[in-house]
């Protein structure tokens, strides 16, 4: 694998290949082989343009689990905030010795520009970028899924028929994009569920059915609900109910959690509202595999740097003169 | 050991277990022997919601010379800051493979919250929490103590009958609450010097003796004399006197100092106002501990790590299930 | 090696040693031997007091490529921006372990008063300190300066008769000054092209030729041509043109690079302004050293902590009484 900018065109056998390699950094970690030499020497920075402690800390534990070395860089307060192009910052970081730059940016895109401008030959990861994509995240839903599903027989399948059904602000989150294509090219039955205003406009053009009635999609019989999480600061929009009301109509509440059928999970990508799209019951039931997500956050961005960074990179590329 | 929350509660055999284990991390790092691979694979986190560089950097430091991978999380800027709970925040980090959590905390109680919950089974350390506690500051200064006391003879010693001074804004600080009760458990007077304002309401319950004239305690001789940092920023309120009137009568000059009887020692617990509770004389004078403290802070930090990490844990707990 | 401080008084013995000692380190990067454990067990403290998180991350990969733990100290939300004394704050990471640190600081001469106190005896690297000097930067100019001119056949040699020009806004540029010494120390030829209003006042008394024009400058052919970063923010003082009046006389334009000698280099410091002080294409033609630069800084930062930290340290002092 050279990059992971995204799982729109994440092919179904490499999907399935990052899953199972997750698998065994999982089974190495239970059996408290907590630090791997494998990735020793090689150096991960985490290139953040938006602050997001909970991704950056994940995909650190990930690295220096493998032994590799890990350098943070926050674009605030750096040059880049002065004024330095990306393909300069990136540049210099690849000149010090990055391996991989895991990039965290507001803009949509910025990752791709970074992997396909041929700037760098270091492995990109995209970590979020605008409204676009997370494809780490979908990758550990989809790991958490399956695990749910299959548990040690997990290895090699997909998530052929399993109906997931997915809650929230569907038009601005790039956590549920990334869910979308993935969940599809593994074979499950996608459903949104999304306040009218906050569909996206293009998704016709999605494989997925939209219900806009909560209660409605419950009773479908979901194996996951997927609850997204809700930007407080978009409560005061134009297009927004109020907190009460979107709690009201699209929050996870106890009659909802029941109403749900034997076996079906909860999800949510973190950090939980609690009380607005998730109450407390939901979100501390056996069903709720909150946590679970994030323990296998780590796995599967293992995964990623491993399979990125440990094996024959596929690169045509000229190696960078200086280094 | 499980946690370590206060010293109110912790046992006079327990402390001098801490102490013992840290001469013997002590030696061993005077002996060139700098990283010791006992906490290979495991995963500390710093958690702090406020912030502490120094505090956090002697962690930092003693987690990284037992080997320990370190993640930093400052709550500033991170999901925390957009409203998540302690709770989600600990289960988390947990779920991400931490083994420790250090928590500094605005809130008194804040860590005995997290330990007592039930939400995770990671050791806890309190590295200050309001206006409660900060053990880990009365252990560094009762080792020092113990050290310039009893040398290579102290393993195995509390400190009984020494007489110690503890000089400020008592009511404020966490430092001299973890102080007085450590001291109390190995068997030392302690006298508390402070302006009337900045009494406890509730000291008629500790196990001291309190003084109002500075002058009056150093005539009474005391084996250790320590001065708490003025918090600057507390200057202009109604209890307090001008930093003028505060120095004169309850700063460490050099009068003071050359009154204090042969042995005596000189403590604080950084970072020091010069000029203001102490004297340049008395903060470079060899009756001075400040720089011992510091370095015996970072060796006492290893010992608990230690004593929380590397035995085994007292716990009844069942195992998280996703790791 | 005790410290490095400035290149003014960096004897050429010992500026050629640092360069050979990087020649050593970047061959062994370029073999895959990212990792060399020569400095197990040592610390290095960046201590920050001003942002640079290029420069801080390039000791930080230097440092931990040799195998020594890092801790970042920015004085920022530290006790230091409570008022907490230089010689308190750098007392108090000895005590924690440091056995060097790299200071970054506003005021010119901070890292000499720091070395020269007697307050500590941990090596300290200055990393930039007001208008003074940036000695690493000066070194990392010079070995690319000479790894470009002599290729695999450098080690031991000097930069005599090489002809360097420096462009821009010398006044204010401690990098430029770090240049003029080691280059003048080398045997190099000096001239510096600044608009009158940024030439600094003792100019006359530096080892330099100073002209006005740039295209002036360009025709003599210099073997090496450094372009300054600009400062925006002072781009509206008194003594400052505009940004497109610097740019049309100061600027290294396509018609200006095209100008230059065969086999003559550009160089920046970084992070550019395109467009402004540089061109694109000036940035990224076969010339620019600019990645080199960085690269070369990476391997010159291993040299210098190698040579502080591993050898024989040229001290008579006394070792701190609590370590």
């Amino acid at each position: 694998m050279r990059n992971l900018l995204d799982t729109k065109t994440l092919a179904r056998a490499e999907a399935i290949r990052i899953l199972d390699v997750a698998e065994d950094m999982r089974d190495t970690q239970s059996r408290e082989v907590k630090k791997l030499p494998t990735l020793r020497g090689k150096t991960v920075v985490n290139l953040f343009f938006e602050d997001s402690t909970r991704t950056r800390i994940s995909f650190e534990a990930a690295a220096k689990r493998l032994s590799a070395d890990v350098i943070n860089f926050s674009a605030k307060g750096s040059s880049v905030s002065k004024g330095e192009s990306l393909q300069d910052t990136a540049q210099t970081l690849q000149a010090m010795g990055a391996d991989a730059v895991v990039i965290r940016h507001g803009a949509s895109g910025a990752p791709q520009t970074l992997a396909s401008s041929g700037w760098i030959t270091a492995g990109v990861v995209n970590a979020g970028d605008g409204t676009h994509e997370h494809p780490t995240q979908a990758l550990l839903d989809a790991f958490t899924m399956r695990k749910r599903r299959f548990g040690d027989d997990s290895r090699g399948r997909g998530l052929d028929g399993l109906a997931v059904t997915i809650v929230g602000d569907v038009l601005h989150s790039r956590v549920a994009r990334s869910n979308v294509w993935l969940l599809h090219t593994l074979g499950a039955d996608v459903t949104l569920v999304a306040p009218p205003t906050l569909v996206p406009q293009d998704v016709s053009a999605w494989p997925v059915r939209i219900v806009y009635d909560l209660d409605e999609a419950i009773a479908g019989g979901p194996d996951a609900l997927m609850m997204l999480r809700i930007q407080l600061e978009r409560m005061n929009a134009a297009y927004f109910p109020t907190e009460r009301e979107y709690s009201r109509r699209w929050g996870l509440d106890a009659a909802r959690l029941a109403a749900l059928p034997d076996g079906s999970i909860v999800m949510h990508p973190g950090p939980m509202n609690r009380g607005l799209e998730i109450s407390a019951d939901a979100a501390d039931s056996p069903r709720s595999t909150v946590l679970e997500q994030v323990a296998n956050g780590v796995s599967v961005r293992m995964a990623v740097l491993y399979l990125l960074l440990a094996g024959e990179r596929d690169t045509n590329d000229t190696e960078e003169g200086a280094r």
